[in-house]
């Protein structure tokens, strides 16, 4: 019982205070739309606490200044993104279907979340050292989870490791193709998910050794 | 002839007069190496005018500001780039050995010129919107090259064109797999430009679907 409800005059607090995590996921969902709409140097907080219909001084106190706020917003949505790779990555299954699935993950979180890779590649890649830094770590990720999958697909085939002796280059190398793509799937938004996804498997399943002699990529080779 | 000529006092002017491109050469020559070592930020005119060998007021007399200075510097060095890559891809050989060249050209070029790809890649790529554009032509004569490349390679082949129709987006993720393993080098710099080259060589043109069966791409397979 509070003193509006005895005095009954203003609605009960409990209705109002949202969890912080609530809030704070109000306040990041807003950032990366406002960020992605305006870039980071034009975003202002005035919009940010627009959109969220959060306060400004309460956006100050839970994530803190833009150049904060912008860094959570890179971390959440990388986090996103790779959970939803992740989540789809069986290493029981075969090395081929797992990249098929991983790749196509990528290509629909992309699709389905254009704010976020905005946020996530050209905002904070053309923003220099704050956010490098976070940008980095991100790509840091991705290559580990590929070059961990490179490593279990070549062990399983019992060669043990690729040319050179490394995956971690490869996987890096995909992990840049991936990026490229997705930069050029901006500028042609018509191509489909799957589109996208059969061109990465073209390039680093198939590769152009086969792509020339007409021997293409498709969905319906894996299991 | 000048007054001090006349006069017996000076050296004659036609030997302190270099012609206008040597100069800009040597002003470029240095910023790339102070943008390179400093980043687009603490690089200063007055550290440009002691490595030039060359006064302030002339460098602002031939190529302007800091950042005019700093977008003449990537146009040079994506030419510098484009043309040694060029040089080596004869329309005539054997697609696979265009692509082999190419890529050898490619790491061969940021081998030699660390600086080069730090001003093009690293603080280009980090400074936002005044150098994206001239990054993003850059970049774009790497694709229509490659993908060039590719149109030939497959109507050599008579298959037309690669699946899906388009060789542009394939030669946009090959520029992004090239671009990140260049950057992958930047920290492991033990490897030499073959090495690297190779490792290309075996995404774009063997694909993983070889790799793990243990066919990995050698130079030793083209012509």
């Amino acid at each position: 019982m509070t003193k509006k409800d005895v005095a009954g005059e203003t609605p009960p607090p409990r209705a109002k205070r949202l969890p912080r995590a609530v809030r704070e996921r109000q306040i990041l969902d807003a950032a990366v739309r406002v960020f992605s709409e305006r870039g980071y140097h034009a975003a202002s907080m005035d919009e940010v606490s627009d959109v969220a219909g959060i306060s400004k001084p309460m956006i100050y106190a839970y994530l803190g200044s833009k150049e904060e706020l912008f860094a959570a917003c890179i971390q959440r949505e990388a986090t996103r993104l790779m959970e939803s790779i992740g989540g789809v990555v069986d290493v029981e299954l075969d090395p081929e279907e797992q990249l098929w699935r991983g790749v196509l993950a990528f290509f629909t979180f992309v699709g389905e979340n254009r704010d976020s890779w905005q946020v996530l590649h050209r905002q904070a890649g053309s923003q220099g050292a704050p956010f490098a830094a976070e940008l980095a770590e991100g790509r840091r990720r991705a290559v580990a989870m590929i070059s961990a999958l490179l490593d279990r697909a070549a062990s399983r085939e019992g060669v043990g490791a690729f040319a050179e002796g490394r995956t971690e280059p490869l996987a890096a190398a995909l992990t840049g193709a991936g990026e490229a793509l997705a930069e050029w799937w901006l500028e042609h938004p018509e191509e489909t998910p799957k589109a996208m996804a059969r061109r990465l498997m073209n390039l680093s399943w198939m590769g152009f050794g086969n792509l020339v002699l007409g021997r293409a990529w498709h969905p319906d080779k894996t299991a």
